[in-house]
């Protein structure tokens, strides 16, 4: 009973993968942003499956329709419902799955807790719910653009053992991430990337990796103490995308081991408030935003669905050995960008209207 | 406006650090939970400050008082409100902080937030909040109890670069955890630990460490998809603590250097559904309990107050030398161990309560 | 940003009347439900404009579509996404609408809330609206039906001064209501309001009316003090519809007028637990359920849009006369019926939902 | 699990009638609002027992305590916790409802409910809950005056027959209400009204009786369609209040009678905006303020509790006859008339906050 997200802009997701569609309404987006479909589906193509011999070769076009909410380019003030049709649905690829829980999937979790569930295309907990995360991701940005000037730039910062070297974050940019297929900006590293990912593709097996993520812009001020932290509702926001297994913001682990005098980011003049030398905080102290970069990273495990022999059980635990014959990403980390980068301008713009209710009066 | 948390079991967290009092209002607990304070007043003893040389020296005996909600020893399934008084408050202590923001501290971004803020003790912002986190988890934890079992331990895993060996976290207790001041069952381990700690005491610096925490014998079937999945909940619960840098789950971001292949968990069969020969998915598949042991590891950062001069500016931006004079904490991890506890608590007897709306009719 | 209601049946509602479709979301229904679009379909069609005399002479098919959560007739546990396409639409009705705001219509007040507004058919603020509402009681009804046999009821007791004499709640139905084209199911009374509905439509005119309704089988226990009283979530379901101006339940108005020793329902042995003589509490004492019916009463205005020349101003506040040529209906209460029971069912089976969480431990 | 209501102002209410205490959190206050315990406890000792020969003899002082959220009489912007202790307990009162239900109260429902209840005092059932309401609704009544300089005004309309004449919804005050012991401020009704009430506590009967309210100068564009329109909000949290049966909103249950062409408001020119020339919307049209006075009626029941005797049964189904003993109110509404007043001003500042959401970006 969870498919909705925030407080104030409330995004609601539904669509299992092989139904008619998915989609999402985002409830609570102010009046007057400017809003045309072109501005989600350019990261729903950053998304969408078969756009690389990275992903699976599965073709969905995955354009976006506008139901509601929005009129001669400008959002009403109302809920905003978009949609995008399921294609290409080999429904007999799933066949096996149906008596066959596919080792760390979502197949017997599912039937355990509903008593039944979709199998076709792994239904609700298959990436293609993702779809509304980006397209509800998407119209935050929007918001974030115009009301604050916010910028988010996701990247691809580790494939299995391969890690790139740290990046500038002040400067880089989606054009950068999107010079080559794995979405690494350093050039070098990501053609290593692309290697290990195609053997793997090859050998029938899947790996793991690492998205980083900054948000440049951010106002000082937001965020909702104690249980709404600005770091708490990204880390939940983070760890709801699917092969989620971890969350780090600023320091992270490494600051663990750190000393208060070392971590600590002193103060200085600004020409507005107060800035801080280092930024260890990740731009978050207290809960609340400081001004400075917020940056995080998300782990991504290895796709469950793989094509190598499994030995496992079916649902009867009956031994079995389990050969997936889908189309599946060897690797979901070049995919995932888009979608980190929507979870952030989500929750970002969540936070941006709740802390106007802190204005004095109307204007 | 978030100092509420949980759906059903809806913990409400009131109380500046120098105020009257600091508590709690705990809705939505079932009727008739066996209940008494001294149930909360044991967790909140391993929360209190002074409680050893590793802590901080304030002497707080933090006494929990319930105002409601329980008679006769058992829940009426109504809010359940308690509270800890203040005591012991030297405002002196925090007089310097009035104009010079501590760094790495929500001194600036509360004061940016609310355009002013409760200076003495650190307000909302002071590690004195996460007693109602105790007492709700404490309460949370009885409902896990009686309905499911479910047993929660956490203990200290690191502190700086002090790393205890793997534990066996099928048995490890609350009882081992407390056999030394850190809380690491680790005996060497924790020697180490206590020394490093001590020196870094004495240098008026601090800091940082892991907690690990697992949840046994949590049923299958819990957990919201898609925004509410079990780890995402965990995950926003984890990071809303004070201090909190990073959380992981399962293999985490060591998980994500590994291939399918490896990381996958087959499934075997067992005496009530199936079970999985090995745990890399961390309990949970697709944001769903699948009955395993749910485990993770939460980032702690060092306590930005520290006794060691810091170069910094004041809220004018003049550049000034901030020594700390009170009494803190050089590392609060020890302490963090039952507030790790309570949170989970409180996150897992939320999905419990939630799982059972899919029951058939009423009984 | 409130498109949205109830805490685990929790409907989400979009479109505007003009706009591409209208629909809704609704997620937390129990898996296992039986559900086809010919359920939701019935009760669409006792909403649908064009579907008599008495009616707006707009021809809408309002055909629903089920999008998501439901595979084999059966609900999937996830959130079943539906919308109707909207039609026969002639912009043109409306363009004086864009300078003149309709007297007591919510032109105005949208236009200085958002700044906005979608100007052809009303937008947001359109009847269209309650397809959702209607779809989604639909389907709440299905749940409330296979868990716990609940009926609900509506019907027409009075058109402007013409009042239908009391029904025998206890068995009154849907097709006693249906069977003339007011939905009043005392023919003779029904047969007044027709001529007077008529009659006021040759005079371009509107009228009043009031919505009775009827909740059956509802079990007792259900209701969550003290704010989700169940009578105080009915209340905020009914005045959310458009056009109603007030709920009564019970004894309602009249009741004020009563003493105790009159109004108090005196307890009698029943098979399970206790039942009441009387029953002017409606079924509902504490803001829980008694196991008693539930009956409660809705006003809803004249609509606001007339054919009759209106003396107003337009938006810059120069006079002028108003006309409006569009086809409205003279009297909404006829279609009002299958809203109430649909808003009705859906705080029922909310409630029914959140009991749940009270039983012990998990099946 | 619903002890908690408001979006971004969030109230939660806790507390027995008969245990320590009871009280609240107000969470989501703007910060610098100017706040004392003499702001709310001049509303509570409107609303507190024993204060006239009208009301119940108990003598409840009811003395508030602030405990947190306010420093120097201002607010932080962090959680308001505020309490009343419970005194002047004779338990014994209440021991023969432990086994005997009392016709029309929540004795019976609270028990099928929870399987348990607090049987003294009526526990959380009690009138006594409404001291959260009152102290909460203060606390935003200084929001709405310091903000937008609403007043809101509520007084006894209504005593069984007894009614009083319109009143000039201009110009009433608190003051002009508080002239008499029943709160009704036409002197000739009032008089009659507390006759009666006296004739009725002599027989040992009780009576119902209506509330009306006004709130005067509320911002245009305030409400949240379309679920949480502002007349259903004003709804849900008036039909919250115990013993209340009826709610209705400018022309209520009178305006269904009316023809469009009379009800309907003409616009006229206004200072900034548009006003109507009549009111029968009641200030609200399509769920939002229109700047016009809004005002609504509540019907509050005759008290359950009796001394006359009621030929009723006991939890066992054994008839027996009920002659309470305890001292009870023979009518509520003139205590009724600070609870209404604050629930307005709860429903009113979460939309005012609500509201600024929609601003363009940050001061």
């Amino acid at each position: 009973m969870s498919s909705h997200l925030g407080k104030v802009l409330h995004l609601t997701s539904f669509g299992e993968s092989h139904g008619k569609s998915v989609g999402g309404v985002l409830d609570g987006c102010p009046p007057d942003v400017s809003l045309t479909e072109a501005d989600i589906q350019s990261q729903l193509n950053r998304r969408r499956p078969g756009q690389s011999s990275l992903t699976t070769d599965r073709e969905e076009a995955d354009m976006v329709t506008i139901v509601s909410g929005v009129e001669d380019g400008l959002t009403l003030g109302t809920p905003i419902a978009f949609y995008v049709a399921n294609r290409d649905q080999i429904p007999g690829d799933y066949e096996r799955f149906r008596t066959i829980p596919r080792p760390s999937h979502a197949d017997y979790t599912y039937q355990v807790k509903y008593g039944t569930r979709s199998i076709s295309g792994g239904g609700r907990s298959s990436a293609r719910e993702t779809i509304a995360r980006v397209a509800g991701g998407a119209i935050a940005e929007k918001i974030l653009m115009e009301q604050a000037g916010v910028e988010i730039v996701a990247w691809v910062s580790a494939v299995g053992d391969i890690q790139a070297p740290d990046m500038d974050m002040q400067h880089i940019s989606r054009g950068e991430v999107d010079q080559n297929l794995v979405r690494c900006p350093h050039a070098e590293t990501a053609e290593k990337m692309i290697r290990h990912i195609q053997s793997l593709k090859e050998k029938r097996d899947s790996i793991g990796g690492i998205v980083n993520c900054v948000c440049r812009q951010v106002p000082a001020g937001l965020g909702e103490p104690v249980f709404g932290k600005m770091e708490a509702i990204l880390a939940q926001a983070m760890l709801s995308i699917p092969a989620t297994k971890g969350f780090e913001i600023g320091s992270g682990f490494s600051g663990t081991r750190m000393q208060g005098s070392e971590h600590n980011d002193p103060f200085m003049a600004a020409e507005k408030g107060l800035r801080t030398k280092t930024n260890f905080s990740g731009g978050i102290q207290g809960g609340i935003t400081n001004g400075e970069m917020i940056y995080f990273r998300v782990a991504f495990k290895p796709p469950a669905t793989i094509g190598l022999a499994q030995k496992t059980v079916d649902f009867e635990g009956v031994e079995t050995i389990l050969e997936a014959s889908g189309r599946h990403d060897p690797c979901v980390v070049p995919r995932a960008v888009p979608i980190v980068e929507g979870m952030a301008a989500l929750v970002i713009a969540d936070m941006l209207l709740l802390q106007k209710t802190r204005e004095q009066g109307l204007s």
